[in-house]
């Protein structure tokens, strides 16, 4: 797979065949970008579905995936 | 801060004033959401700017964690 789009953004996963996760650099900041592509002319093109985050709020998203992971768990029991 | 939404959700994170972190339940998936929220009548809503991720798209993401922060540091360098 890829490791960069054409304009430099740094693609970290694959997370489904339209979804990725990629680094951007916009206008000084970096933005960590967890979005849906659609194909136009034949080219791919970020959708609206989807968010960039912040390196501030990257930072405390990060600190919450422990938290995520119980939280699925819970969830998991719960609908069962 | 609260841990669950009205309709159940569990909060897990506030990223911004507007951005959180939420798990829920749709349809018995459990879907991990990114999502921002604006108000209408007093109320707070969903808007479209977000992605929900379903358990295994979660999972292929939270294993690209530590690339993320390699690649934010790249990243940071590069445009200095």
């Amino acid at each position: 797979p890829k490791e960069y789009e054409d304009n430099g953004d740094i693609i970290i996963c694959q997370l489904s065949s339209k979804r990725k996760v990629t680094i951007q650099d916009f206008k000084g900041k970096v933005l960590v970008s967890i979005r849906e592509y659609y194909e136009k002319d034949g080219e791919e093109r970020p959708s609206n579905k989807g968010i960039s985050l912040t390196a501030e709020q990257w930072s405390s998203f990060s600190k919450s995936v422990p938290g995520i992971e119980q939280a699925i768990k819970k969830m998991q029991t719960r609908s069962r």
